[in-house]
């Protein structure tokens, strides 16, 4: 198995992060933003729809969507609950993500520190993001004041998922997270699991 | 259980099809924009981020975001593959639909005919829209040229998930289905499925 990975994107580090608590070793070609690599990948089609996160197996299937690859990568895992019911929180958080936290906290980040993406930076956006933001990270605390997971009592593949871009929202895009105790304790415990990596770890 | 849905939804409407296609029957509570019913099940903590679809347990938890729902009623049925690298393709258009389709196609339809939108339909959003949605209608045609089904060889979940806007973009949302035949094609299998309910039905 082959991963194509962008060292700076939550979405690629959910699935290095899940591999580091696994114990399991992938090939891992790094294709940031302006390198000949993004580039060769794209040209060589190894990217199906142009992004990444894509794992490529051996046979030549290509997955792409990091919350797949997740998937994917955890059945049969310890991130994955055993509970039908479980399994559908898990899932609903993983959903919630792409359509709710991803398009707000996540391009924050990216407007805040891409060169490539400062001119989409202007002070109105940002503001917006910023509100809608705390909004989205209200959501998740609600969950984390009364629970150590967001699914279920265990850790699951929607913990690895959120984790990635909002462990940096504060010191990457900005918001208030001393509002958010319950997200914070979380992140630690994140931080402190057996195989931890950071993003850039 | 009971669904919370709302009827002219495509989020809902894909909760409706799947237990339409699998004959299952349960409790329906229609929640339609400005009606008394939704203001009544927000009010009563039935929608724990006031959106629908929700579906209520008997053990009163409720699973909320459309695909976890698809997923969690598809268990066991026809429309989950027994693959894991085809499941993992199944929850990749899922996941893809949350991120590039809906928030596309669903929103110019929305837009245009909800009265309640219709201050956020300025020609400058409509022609953007329209503009990236065959961008994304285009990403399906690719797929659905060559196949009868997204995901695999057989109708999965992902059918389901993505022909709820899909089949209603032309006439609800304007975009030119013409130049897509692999998906009008896609669509009519998708309706002469035995069992098959349309939006209203
Ligand atoms: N929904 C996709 C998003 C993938 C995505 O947008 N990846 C970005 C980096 S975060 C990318 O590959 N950009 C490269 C490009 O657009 O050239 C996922 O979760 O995998
Ligand atoms: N990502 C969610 C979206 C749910 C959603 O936005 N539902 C809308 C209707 S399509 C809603 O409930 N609106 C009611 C309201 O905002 O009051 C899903 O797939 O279920």
């Amino acid at each position: 198995m082959r991963l194509y990975s962008m060292p700076s994107s939550g979405n690629s580090y959910k699935i290095r992060l899940l591999l580091a608590l696994t114990g399991r070793r992938v090939e891992v070609i790094d294709c940031e933003y302006g390198s000949p690599a993004l580039a060769e990948a794209k040209l060589a089609g190894a990217l199906p729809y142009g992004k990444v996160p894509v794992l490529s197996l051996r046979d030549g299937t290509q997955l792409a969507e990091s919350n797949a690859i997740l998937w994917y990568l955890g059945e049969g895992s310890n991130f994955m609950p055993d509970s039908p019911v479980v399994r559908a929180q898990m899932l609903g958080w993983m959903f919630w993500e792409q359509y709710n936290h991803e398009p707000v906290i996540a391009v924050r980040q990216a407007l805040l520190n891409y060169p490539h993406r400062a001119a989409d930076a202007t002070p109105a956006r940002l503001a917006e993001l910023l509100e809608r933001g705390h909004t989205v990270l209200e959501v998740m605390e609600r969950q984390l004041a009364v629970s150590d997971w967001l699914a279920g009592s265990e850790i699951s593949l929607a913990d690895i998922c959120l984790y990635a871009y909002t462990h940096t929202a504060g010191t990457r895009g900005g918001y208030a997270m001393d509002r958010f105790p319950g997200i914070s304790a979380w992140a630690d415990r994140m931080a402190s699991m057996p195989g931890y990596k950071g993003l850039h770890g």
